[in-house]
């Protein structure tokens, strides 16, 4: 099954998005699949996940949706993010469009579909009672994690950034705490304090040795952010205060729906910036540059 | 508070052992400890942990333990790993001396009080329904992990060895299942096929990757075995799959006493070879070559 390409109009069992409605942003994983920084890529491929339009057609033994309907894709059935994006319509399997709640403007929801079940999945599976919870980038991921936590009624939301510059962001998105960690002695400083950290950030040069100290004993690291090469760890890190590093990828239709029901609740909304889809090479340079204040929306 | 050397038998809330009755087993815990790979070790140094004896005394607030009660003792109230047990008597925390049931010989029980604790604790604190259980490295540890999988009712319990060599023990041990890795197609042709996995092996030179491909979404890499330098990890294998790696240290008092109840019921045994003090740098220099089936017991 594809849906990048072909005639979007084409309908056996899908629903297909129109023109004149549909949004589609994207972030660093389309650049990560436009560099092959992940595996191959077959070209040409248009990029572009985390689509929002509204329904014009659907198959058949759809029963869940109707023309007219607005919905979202981010993953397909195989749990791979979903591309095609970058288009003026798209194809995708029924059962991974979404009906989005209507206190959701589209723009602000079509970010949450990934990037906001990427980290509100692994928070609400991981969640202990009155946890403290770190998340490291302060990014696309990273700006949804904070107001995800908080909203969850975590005890602490503490950013940890390398550098100052975002921490007047993260307070305003429900950081309880800023801390900057330059030094090891930084990392010190806040040893045992946390019980979950989602790590949003995919360098293959952090010292993730250093991240792990700041879990408590029983901690979990979440890594989202997949990094292009191995990384090093110290089992000792984990070891003597039976600490875990988890993995988790995007997240299942069931917390999709919640996610976009907790959003829509609570008020979660990505900042975005909104750009015309003819300039979508610039916002890629500026992608490329970290330049984006948090989540690009193209917009036909 | 020092338990290695002194008077043993000036008592402060501590029980002391007597020299008849005493057994002192030990494992690469020791070796490690005297080869200062988990960091520096404080010469001279008594090690020795797993330690039996009789009750010879008590302190004067001890009130579960009295004079002749048959005891274990494994870790010190900080978590370390307890030593001073090379000698003919020594002095441990109550809080940290376990009465060791009937139907356990004292022999038998010496080992389970840390090598037994150190993989019973994981594989109850991981335990799914049905769980598909690995055990990596079939030594002092990995021969109890079987053991007690199969006795926890894993619905397979797979030995994970790099050789032959241990297929007919692990069998008699309670594995279903014997798996041969030795190059990259074996990992593929059982990939996705367990649930958790518990290493006591701790080799830097491990491919951890392939070890994990070992695991279904959502399993578990148990690690209880400490390397003596970082390890090489590719994230993809955790995301991909929402797979962890979790660390795991000995365990708590309530897991060691339930431990030895359900060895005791279910006739969990470790495979012990029984040595003279006296020839204890025997005993090491055969440790140093993997020359143990399965654990040695040092005995006065």
């Amino acid at each position: 099954m594809s849906i990048n390409g072909g005639a979007p109009r084409t309908i056996k069992g899908y629903a297909a998005f129109a023109k004149d409605e549909e949004l589609v942003p994207w972030g660093h994983s389309d650049v990560h699949t436009l560099d092959e920084g992940w595996g191959p890529t077959k070209y040409p491929i248009i990029v572009g996940h985390e689509i929002v339009g509204l329904v014009t057609a659907v198959g058949p033994h759809v029963k869940h949706l109707t023309v007219g309907d607005r919905v979202g894709n981010s993953t397909h059935p195989e749990g791979h993010i979903a591309y095609g994006g970058y288009a003026e319509a798209v194809r995708v399997p029924a059962e991974y469009a979404f009906k989005i709640p209507d206190e959701l403007p589209s723009d602000v929801a079509a970010p949450l579909l990934c990037a906001g079940v990427t980290v509100f999945a692994p928070l609400k599976r991981h969640w202990t009672p009155n946890a403290r919870v770190g998340v490291v980038g302060i990014g696309g991921l990273g700006h949804l994690a904070i107001q995800f936590a908080h909203a969850l009624g975590a005890t602490e939301v503490v950013a940890l950034s390398t550098s100052d510059r975002k921490r007047k962001d993260a307070e305003a998105l429900g950081a309880s705490k800023f801390v900057t960690l330059k030094a090891p002695e930084d990392y010190a400083a806040h040893a045992s304090s946390l019980d979950l950290i989602i790590c949003t950030a995919s360098s293959v040069l952090m010292n993730y040795d250093l991240y792990l100290s700041l879990l408590d004993v029983g901690g979990k690291f979440v890594v989202v952010g997949l990094p292009e090469d191995s990384v090093q760890i110290n089992f000792a890190s984990l070891i003597l205060r039976q600490r875990s590093i988890v993995g988790s990828m995007i997240g299942a239709r069931a917390d999709i729906e919640e996610m976009l029901e907790f959003a829509a609740k609570k008020k979660v909304h990505p900042w975005i910036e909104k750009v015309p889809m003819a300039e979508v090479n610039t916002a890629i340079a500026r992608l490329r540059k970290g330049d984006v204040s948090y989540r690009f929306v193209l917009e036909n």
